[in-house]
C-alpha cells in the first residue's frame, strides 16, 4: 500500500544525492594549488583508493560465501526469506558506494582546502565543509533510496490476495530489515579494516618520526606520513560513513518492522501503514532540514576557533530545532495514532544525542578540567597519564548511560500511552527515538567528514611548506575538526546503542516470521494455553522462549555477550599493535638505508608504507570480523532464541559502555597532549609533553579503532541474529 | 530442625579456629632475627594496625547509620526483618575480626620468615605459608561459626507451631541471608580502602624511588618503603580476606535459601532441611580437607621455583581431589534427593575455579608467550607496552567467561534433572557450584595470604641488608607469592561471579518474604490468574514482575548496571592517582629537605608516608563505597524489583568481565617487567625495562585496586538489594 505522502521519501533521497553531486562539482572546479600540492594529494588519493579496492576484494569474497549460504538456507532448507540473498547484496553495495563516493570527494578536497586557505579562512571552511557534506548527503540519500526501492518493489510483488493485509505489511518490513545485514557486513570491514589501517600508520609514524627522530607531524621526511593521511580517509571518512549508513538504515527499518508488528493484532491496516512509513518520513524531512543547515554554515574572515565552532553549531542546531518542530507537523499530517506523544519519543532521541555530544565535549576537550587534569598527571610521568586517562574514560560513561537509560524509559512511555504493559507500542517508541537521533545525520556526518579533510589539508600545507599564515588557517580548521570528530564519535555510539535496541526488539518479529515459515501456527505454553502466532504479543514471545533473567541460557548468553565486546576490542587493539610494529620497522629501515632522508635530500618510499598498512589492515581485520559474524550463529545453534537474546543484550549493554569509555579516554589523551602543546605545563618538548605523547599514542587505537568498531559489533550481532532467525527457530541444541 | 549430622558444621569451624591459633602460637615462638629486623617489622605492623583502626572507625560510623536505618525500617515501617539490625552487626564484626587476626599474624610473620630463610628455604616456606594459613582458617572458621550460631539460634527462637514447617525454614534461611550485608559492607571498605592505600604507596614509592632517584625496590632510603610494605598487608591480606569471607558466607547462605525455596511447594520438610544444610556440610568437609592439604605443603633444601610451586600445588590439588570425592560421600550419607547429580554441580564449580586459575596463570606468567609479547612491545616504547597489555587483558576474558557460562548451564542442568523448566532446583545447582568452588578456601586463601608475607620478608631482608644467600631465598619465596597472588585473584573473581548469581537468584526469595510481610498473599496476573505467594515458583515471580529482556525497566537497569561497574572502577583508578600524587610530593619533599637521605646518613620520615597513605585511602574510599550502596536502593525506589534485577545482572555480567580484564592486564604488566629483569631484552636499566616499568605502574591499580574492588561491587549490590527487598516491594515510582 503506497499513498502519495510516501513519495516524499524517494524525493528527499534524490534531492540529497543531487545536492551532493552539485557540491562535488563545485569543489572540483577549484584549483588544487601548486604542482607539489596536487602531487601529494594524488599520492594520498591513490593510496586511499588502492586500499579501498583491496578491501572491497576481501569483502566481495565474504559476500559471495554469505550469499551462497543464504541461498542454500532459502531455497534448499526453506529457513530463510528468498529475497535475502539479493537484498543482502544491495545493502552492501550501496553502503560501499557511499563510502567510495565520500572518500573520493574527501581526497580531492584536501589540497583544494589548503589552497583555498591561502585566500581566506571562510573559503577554506566552505570547501572542506561542503565536501564533508557530500559524504553526509550520499549516506542519507543512498540509504533512503535503497529503502524506498525495496519498499515499492515488495509492495508490488508480494501478492496481497493470499493473506491478511496486516500480515502482508509485516512480511514486507521484516524482509526489508534483513537487508541491513549487507550494510552491516560492509560496515564491519570498513570500520575494523579502516580503523586498523589508520592507527597502524599513525602510531607507526609517531613512534619513529616524533619520538625517535624528533621531526614534527606531517613532515615530508617521514616515510609514513602519506600512509597516515591515507588512514584519515579510509578510517574516519569511509569507515565512519559505513558505520552511520548502517545505523541510519537499521534504525529506520527496525522501526518500520516494529510499527507493522504493533498493528498486526488490531487489524487496523491503515494505521499500520502509517506506523511503517512514519520513520521514513521523519528521515526524509530530516534530510531537507539538514540541507538547510548545511547552507547556514559560513564564517567571516577573522574567525577564531570559537567563531568556527559557533558557525558549525548554528548549522546543526538550526537543523535539530527545525526537525523537532517538523516532527510534530509531519506526524500530525499523517494522523498517526497518538501522534503527539510519538513525536515526543522522536524528540527524546534527538535530545539524548545532543546530551551525549555535550558530555563527550566536556570530557574530551582541553577547555575543561577533566582533560587538563590528565595533562597535569604528566608531571609524574606517562604512567599517571595513562591511569588518569583510564579513570576519566570510565567515569565519563555515567552521563551518556544515564541519558540513554532515561531515553529508553521516556520514549517507551510516551509511545505506549504511559503503559509499561503495552510493549509493542513502547518498543516502537524506542525505535523511533533512534530515528529521531539520526534524523540530523545529513549535517552531523558532514561535520564529521569535514574533520579528516581539514586534517589532510593541514598535512598538505605542511608538506608543501606553505606560508605561516596559511598554516595558521589550516591549523584552525584542523583543530575545529578534532572537536567535531569527538562529538561525532559520541553521536555514532549513542545512535548505535538505540539502533541496537530497536534491532533487538525487531528480532522477535523475525522469529515470528521464521516460525510461520517452518509451519508453526500457535505458541503452546506449559500451562496448556495456546496463542495463534500472528496474534501473539512481544510479551507472549518472551514467555514462550522464557527470556527471563533467571533462565541459565539467558545468563550464559549475557556473559558471553559481555565477553564478546571485550574480546573484539582486545583483538583489534592487538591488531593495531602488530600492524604498527611492522610500520615502525619499515620507517626505521628507510631512515637507515635511504641516504639523506633526514636532511631532505633523499626521497622516502611513501608507497611502501602505504602498502604495509594496507596489507596489515587486510590481514588483521579477518579474524575479529568473522568472530563477530559467527558468535551469534553459534550461540543460536547451541542455546536457541533465548540464548541469542541474552548474547545480544549482554553485548549491547557492555559494548555501549565500553565504547564510550574507549572513545572518551582516547579523545581526552589526544587533547591533553594538545593542551600541553598550547604552551601549558612546559609546552612542547618538555617532560610533561613526552608523557602526554605516550597517552596520545595509546589513545589512538582506543578512539579510532577499537571503540568505533564496537558500534558495529553492537549492531552487527543483532543483524546476524535477525538474518539467521529462520535457522535458529528451526534447530538448536538446547 | 537440627539433626546430629548438622553438628559437623560448628565442629569443623572450631577445628579451623583452633588450628589457626596453634599455627599462630608456633610462629610466635620463632625469633624475629636481628634488632633491626624486629624494628622494621614493628614499623610495618604499627602502620598496618593504625591504618586498620582508622578504617574500622569509618566503617563503624557507616554501620551505625545503617543499623539505625534498618531498625527504623524493621520496627517503624515493618518493611524489614527484625533480626537484620543485630545480624548485620555480627556479619560485619566477624569479617572485621578475620581481617584483623589474619593481618596481625602476617605482620608478625614477615621478619620471622626472613630470619628463618637465614637457616633454610624450607623453614622460610613453612613459617610464611602456615602464617598465611592462619588467615585462611580464620576466615572459613569464623564464617561457618557465624552461620552455625544464627542457624541454631533462629531454629530455636522462631515458633514452629504458628506456621507450615517448610515456611519456617524458608524464613530462617532468608533471614540469615541478609546477614551477609554486614560482611559485604566491611569487605567493601577493606577492599576499596586497602586497595587505594596499597597502590598509592606502591606507585608513589616506585615513581620517585625507582624512576626518579634510581634506587631499588624496598631500599631503606626511600621514605615510602614502609608504607609500601604496610600496603601489602592492608590490601592483599586484610582486603583479600574480607572479600573472600563475603563470598564464602554469601554462597553458603544463598544456596541454603535456594534449597529451602526449592522444597517449599512440595511440603517435603525433611528434604528441604537436607537441601539447606548440604552447602554447610560441603563447606565443613572442605575445611577438614583443606587442613590436610596445608600439612602436605613442604619442600626440600635445594628447591627451585618450580619445586616450590609444585609443593603448593600438591597441597591444593590434594584438597581439591579429596573434596570432590567426599562431596559424593557426604551427599550420599545425607540422602539428598538427586544426590549424585547435585554432587556433579559441586564438582562443576570446583572445576571452573581450577580452569580460571590455570587461564590466569597462562595469561599473566612470564613463562608463557602472551606476557613475553608485552615485554617485546617495550622495544617500541611504553605506549606499545600499554596497548598490548590492554589487548592481552581483554582477550584473556574469553576462557574464564566461557568456563563460567558453561559452569552455569551444567550445574543448573545437573541439579534440575536436565530440565530447564525446573528453575528452583537448577538455581540451587548454580548456588552449590559456588559453594564447591569456595570449599577449598581454607588452603587457597592460605596460598594467597602467603604472598604478602613473603613479599614483606623480602623487604625486611633488603632493608636490613641480609646476606646474598638469604636474599636469594626470600626472592624465591616472593616470586612464588606473585604467582599464587595472580591465580588467587582469578579465583576470587570467579567465586564472586558465581556467588553474585546465587545471591541474585535468592533475591527473589527475599521478595517473596517481603511481599508476605506487607500482607500480600497472592500474585495477581493480568490474565486473571492468581497464585498463592508461598506456592509461587521462580518463573511465576519473573512473570509477575515481567523481568523479561524487552521490559524497558530491565533494559534501563542493565545499562545502569554495566555503567556502575565502569564508574566504580574509574573512581577507584582516579583515587589511586590522586593519593599516589600526594605520596610522590611527600617523597620528593623528603629527598629535598632531609639531608643525607640518599647517602644513607639521614633517616627518612617513614611514619609521615604511612600517614599520607592512610589519610588518602580513608578520604578516597568514601564516595565510591557509598555509591555502590546507594545505587541499588535508588534503582529500587525508581524502577522497583524489575529494574533492580536488571541493574544486578548488568553489573554482574559487565563487572565480571571487566574485573578479569583488569586483573590479568595488571598481572601481565607486572610480570612483563619481571621478564625483562630476568636479563631478557636488555635487562634491568635498559630502554625496554623502562618501558615495562610504565606498564607495571599502570597495572598496579588495575590488579590491586579497581579489579578486585569489582568483586565486592558484584556481590554488594546484590546484598543491598536483598536487604532492601522489603522496601522495594512496598514502594517504587514505576
Amino acid at each position: 500500500m503506497i499513498t502519495p505522502i510516501f513519495w516524499i521519501v524517494p524525493i528527499a533521497s534524490l534531492l540529497a544525492l543531487s545536492l551532493a553531486f552539485f557540491f562535488y562539482k563545485q569543489m572540483m572546479k577549484e584549483s588544487e594549488g601548486t604542482e607539489m600540492m596536487a602531487k601529494i594529494a594524488s599520492h594520498v588519493r591513490e593510496g586511499a583508493m588502492s586500499y579501498l579496492k583491496q578491501q572491497y576484494k576481501v569483502v566481495a569474497s565474504v559476500f559471495v560465501v554469505l550469499v551462497i549460504l543464504f541461498a542454500i538456507m532459502a531455497f534448499g532448507f526453506g529457513v530463510q526469506n528468498e529475497w535475502v540473498p539479493v537484498a543482502f547484496l544491495t545493502g552492501g553495495f550501496f553502503s560501499g558506494l557511499a563510502g567510495f563516493l565520500g572518500m573520493k570527494t574527501a581526497t580531492y578536497a584536501s589540497a583544494r582546502t589548503a589552497n583555498a586557505a591561502r585566500t581566506s579562512l571562510n573559503k577554506g571552511l566552505q570547501i572542506a565543509f561542503r565536501s564533508g557534506a557530500v559524504m553526509g548527503l550520499v549516506v542519507v540519500g543512498l540509504g533512503l533510496l535503497d529503502i524506498s526501492f525495496w519498499y515499492v518493489l515488495l509492495n508490488s510483488v508480494i501478492p496481497a490476495e493470499a493473506m491478511d493485509p496486516t500480515h502482508k505489511l509485516s512480511i514486507i518490513t521484516t524482509t526489508m530489515l534483513t537487508f541491513g545485514m549487507g550494510a552491516s557486513t560492509q560496515a564491519l570491514f570498513a570500520r575494523v579494516g579502516g580503523g586498523i589501517y589508520t592507527k597502524a600508520a599513525d602510531v607507526g609514524a609517531d613512534l619513529v618520526g616524533k619520538v625517535e627522530a624528533g621531526i614534527p607531524e606531517d613532515d615530508p621526511r617521514n616515510p609514513a606520513t602519506i600512509a597516515d593521511n591515507v588512514g584519515d580517509n579510509v578510517g574516519d571518512v569511509a569507515g565512519m560513513g559505513a558505520d552511520l549508513y548502517e545505523s541510519y538504515c537499521g534504525s529506520i527499518l527496525a522501526t518500520a518492522a516494529l510499527g507493522a508488528a504493533a498493528y498486526v493484532a488490531t487489524g487496523n491496516v491503515e494505521m499500520q501503514y502509517k506506523a511503517v512509513i512514519a520513520p521514513m518520513l521523519i528521515a526524509a524531512v530530516g534530510i531537507v532540514l539538514s540541507i538547510l543547515g548545511i547552507f547556514a554554515v559560513r564564517t567571516n574572515e577573522n574567525a577564531t576557533i570559537k567563531n568556527l565552532l559557533r558557525s558549525l553549531a548554528v548549522g546543526t542546531n538550526l537543523s535539530s530545532v527545525l526537525i523537532a518542530i517538523s516532527t510534530f507537523g509531519i506526524l500530525y499530517m499523517l494522523q498517526l495514532e497518538n501522534w503527539f506523544w510519538v513525536a515526543c519519543s522522536v524528540i527524546t532521541g534527538l535530545l539524548v544525542g545532543i546530551i551525549i555530544g555535550q558530555s563527550t565535549e566536556y570530557y574530551t576537550s582541553q577547555s575543561y578540567r577533566p582533560t587538563q587534569r590528565i595533562s597535569e598527571a604528566g608531571k609524574t610521568g606517562p604512567a599517571t597519564v595513562i591511569i588518569s586517562g583510564i579513570g576519566l574514560g570510565m567515569i565519563s560513561t555515567a552521563i551518556p548511560v544515564v541519558a540513554v537509560a532515561t531515553g529508553i524509559i521516556l520514549s517507551y512511555l510516551f509511545a505506549s500511552g504511559f503503559d509499561f504493559a503495552n510493549a509493542s507500542m513502547g518498543l516502537y517508541g524506542i525505535g523511533i527515538a533512534a530515528v529521531g537521533m539520526l534524523s540530523t545525520l545529513g549535517i552531523t556526518l558532514a561535520t564529521d567528514a569535514y574533520g579528516p579533510i581539514a586534517d589532510n589539508a593541514g598535512g598538505n600545507a605542511e608538506m608543501c611548506g606553505l606560508g605561516k599564515e596559511v598554516r595558521k588557517r589550516t591549523d584552525a580548521l584542523d583543530s575545529l575538526g578534532n572537536t567535531t570528530a569527538a562529538t561525532g564519535k559520541g553521536f555514532a555510539i549513542g545512535s548505535a546503542a538505540l539502533t541496537g535496541l530497536a534491532l533487538l526488539a525487531s528480532y522477535i518479529e523475525e522469529i515470528k516470521i521464521g516460525l510461520i515459515r517452518i509451519g508453526q501456527t500457535v505458541l503452546n505454553f506449559a500451562d496448556g494455553r495456546e496463542i495463534p502466532i500472528h496474534k501473539a504479543t512481544f510479551t507472549d514471545f518472551m514467555y514462550y522462549y522464557d527470556v527471563t533473567l533467571m533462565n541459565p541460557k539467558v545468563l550464559a548468553g549475557m556473559f558471553l555477550g559481555s565477553m564478546m565486546a571485550f574480546l573484539f576490542c582486545g583483538l583489534t587493539m592487538n591488531a593495531v599493535g602488530r600492524a604498527a610494529g611492522h610500520m615502525v620497522e619499515e620507517v626505521r629501515r628507510q631512515f637507515r638505508e635511504i641516504k639523506g632522508i633526514l636532511t631532505g635530500e633523499g626521497e622516502p618510499d611513501y608507497a611502501r608504507c602505504v602498502e604495509i598498512s594496507t596489507k596489515g589492515a587486510q590481514h588483521e581485520m579477518i579474524f575479529p570480523s568473522l568472530l563477530a559474524i559467527i558468535a551469534p550463529i553459534v550461540t543460536g545453534l547451541i542455546f536457541g532464541v533465548t540464548g541469542v537474546i541474552g548474547l545480544l543484550i549482554g553485548g549491547l549493554s557492555s559494548g555501549f559502555v565500553l565504547a564510550i569509555f574507549m572513545a572518551n579516554a582516547g579523545g581526552a589523551w589526544d587533547n591533553a597532549k594538545k593542551y600541553v602543546e598550547e604552551d601549558n605545563l612546559g609546552g612542547k618538548g618538555g617532560d610533561v609533553h613526552k608523557a602526554t605523547v605516550v597517552g596520545d599514542t595509546v589513545g589512538d587505537p582506543f578512539k579510532d579503532t577499537s571503540g568505533p568498531s564496537l558500534n558495529i559489533l553492537i549492531k552487527l550481532m543483532s543483524m546476524v541474529a535477525i538474518v539467521m532467525a529462520g535457522l535458529t527457530v528451526a534447530w538448536s541444541l538446547f
